[in-house]
């Protein structure tokens, strides 16, 4: 018998239909002879309706009443899901953030785990019942609600797993997994079986959206076992472990390295300070000011600066919705930061290609360029990991970027499996 | 300065525009110099959404989940309201029934208050806070969360304001408060402005529907001082203490005994057994198997018994809901019973008077028949209490013996005041 921890977001649980169609799935994990505990996110769109009531009523609303507005939505959808099981003979109890003695410090709205006394959750199992926990939400010393912020349904099942050591935390979304690439823009993305933690949260941070970063920094930190799957499906998804796919023999490896994936983001911006003086401390005052902006910056480039002049430019990336704070904040600091002009654009496009196998393998670079080159695309920036290359392109370049490279890398499967399910990617 | 607790409804805070109007309200009190402590339900139609959603699952929710289910309702007026009033730059915290110290026993959705430990509302008063708490809801000792059932936000009002100890409990509605019969169907109905415990309660039961019978009692109980008056005035409403009203000289009171009002009410259905054996124990046995059927009875009449038969007929009221299970209930026991036949009609109306002063008055019945007599209105039942007489009539006769009895009682107010304010008298 294995305990098993099953994350259900919103989209799944989004009416009456889906929520009775997550019961029978949970039922059968149950009569299999599992141990079942649920975490569940809010019904669709109940989390926007909150929002646009309390906009409705003020611009600044204090983030502790924000979170106790919000956290109305899981306790609706953990009691209609604990109900639906019920009717289908199988015993379960919902149980709010609090309840599952999920406790967090006080930070509204974007509050840390800061430990898991699931005892509530451990007697449920024990009385063979169904637990169903409500995601995104905990308790803090004061007693108040508190709610996880972006990615906190997933994080409360990683927690959950983690604190009631479950075999696996089941993580379900509307595709059968993780694939080699969105298979919206790459019709031949492959479905990848296993990745390790650190494969995953590269991709997470390059903009795949199936995981959140946060839940696989949690579930790599207490070694969670994370099944990400179908809910439309009994189909085995994508396991997240600490154990590497086997690699193949060392002659093959050296010629084809271990690629998981392509991932692409067109979601941020490239800021561009122009004509700044090449002296020691510079970049470092330009960054404090950014950061005082509250922007969380990506990739950052500094070019070689000009013999002539003494001046260089610095490119950073960062999430759209950061720009106009941003450039707000360094145009403030012009006479400190003494550049000359300030560039923004919003029209790029980020192809990263993430794998354990590139770890030793110089030869990747060398023919992801390559594959872009005989594209015909353009690469404005790189970065790089151990486990990943990023490239910055035009934005209307991406599309072909991801098909080129996912093709070069061999990813393509034989056939076409991605797209019987829809495939969203996200 | 005065602690005042107020209490609104669910159409009070219908929409974000109404949750505005009442924040306004609320800070007006606050700026008077009064410590506000603020009981709110659910906004308009979200528990009737609740219960549907509910009901496309499942016709057999579990009560603990139901409960868990409906509060989220007033989680969600209570935490926009303490924005509201955060909006119009006056501290406000919200807090759930657990965390204003509402515990109560463990029966889901009909759940009795057992003791209120209002620290942390003590604590926000004391802190310049409005403190707004969510109506209709506790915790028991599981830890989980019940809900009062009906009345249930006015009992947690009136609960909180005992333990407390606050000047006087605020119950908002949308009328100047109570009236000497419903405004709709009396267009003279004349304000009342003081009423004793005992007459609100006789009020509450006999079918006037502003103030719960359970609030009523626990006011009682712990000398609460209620005032239900509208929130769409600053007018003075309804004052109910347990000081009666000054009566007059004694003469004048032996002619005009003082009446609260008239209530009605059509809400219930009239069973009569007919031709059951007139021997000791058979109305026992017959109310056994109605309380058998949950049936919630009212007025009990039992005919004198023929001589020549040995029979007798048995009639009693019952809210209609409750009919066709009690009929079914006393059918099935129609072989131990003995009955010839069994009748059931739906089309009663129910008049009450209501008014301490008619407690050594006896000619006050005699008014009150002659009044319905000379209206051509038949009555079919009559049940008395001290402070209290009812009279069954034809459902389609209610309206004109309201008006009748309350013009023969002087009642009829010189100018229609209660007309200005739509008077719903619900």
């Amino acid at each position: 018998m294995a305990l098993v921890v099953q994350k259900f977001g919103g989209s799944s649980v989004a009416d009456a239909a889906s929520i009775k169609r997550v019961a029978r799935r949970i039922v059968e994990t149950k009569q299999a002879g599992n141990d079942v505990v649920v975490v569940v996110s809010a019904m669709g769109d109940t989390t926007d309706d909150l929002l646009d009531l309390a906009g409705q009523i003020t611009d600044m609303a204090p983030a502790r009443e924000m979170d106790i507005l919000l956290t109305a939505g899981e306790r609706i959808s953990m009691a209609l899901l604990a109900m639906a099981i019920h009717e289908l003979g199988v015993k379960a109890r919902s149980y709010t953030g609090q309840q599952a003695g999920l406790r967090t410090d006080t930070r509204y709205g974007k509050a840390s785990i800061t430990g898991v006394v699931p005892e509530r959750v451990t007697r449920a199992i024990r009385d063979g019942q169904v637990a169903i926990v409500a995601g995104f939400q905990g308790v803090n010393e004061l007693g108040d609600v508190t709610t996880l912020g972006r990615g906190g349904s997933d994080t409360t099942a990683v927690a959950l797993a983690a604190a009631l050591e479950a075999d696996a935390c089941e993580i379900y979304t509307d595709v059968d997994g993780m694939f080699s690439a969105d298979p919206r823009i790459v019709p031949a993305a492959r479905h990848v079986a296993r990745l390790t933690y650190e494969e995953t949260l590269e991709l997470a941070a390059q903009g795949a959206k199936i995981l959140h970063l946060r839940a696989v920094e949690f579930a790599r930190r207490y070694k969670v076992p994370l099944h990400v799957r179908s809910s439309f499906s009994n189909k085995e998804g994508t396991w997240v472990t600490d154990t590497p796919v086997e690699t193949k023999t060392e002659e093959e490896a050296m010629e084809d390295p271990i690629i998981s994936g392509v991932a692409h983001d067109r979601s941020q911006g490239k800021i561009t300070v122009i004509g700044v003086p090449d002296i020691p401390g510079t970049a470092a005052r330009l960054f404090e000011v950014v950061s005082s902006a509250d922007a969380n910056i990506d990739m950052i480039v500094q070019n070689v600066s000009s013999a002539a002049t003494g001046l260089t430019d610095i490119s950073f990336t960062l999430p759209e919705a950061d720009g106009p704070a941003t450039l707000k904040a360094i145009e403030a600091a012009k006479d400190e930061l003494k550049f000359e002009e300030l560039r923004y654009d919003d029209q790029i496009g980020k192809l990263s290609l993430v794998g354990a196998g590139m770890r030793s393998h110089p030869g990747v670079s060398a023919k992801l360029f390559g594959a872009l080159a005989a594209a015909g695309i353009n690469i404005e920036m790189i970065s790089t990991s151990e486990i990943r290359i990023s490239v910055v392109t035009r934005a209307q370049d991406l599309d072909t970027a991801v098909r080129a490279v996912h093709t070069a890398f061999g990813l393509d499967a034989a056939e076409t499996e991605a797209v019987v399910y829809g495939g969203t990617g996200r």
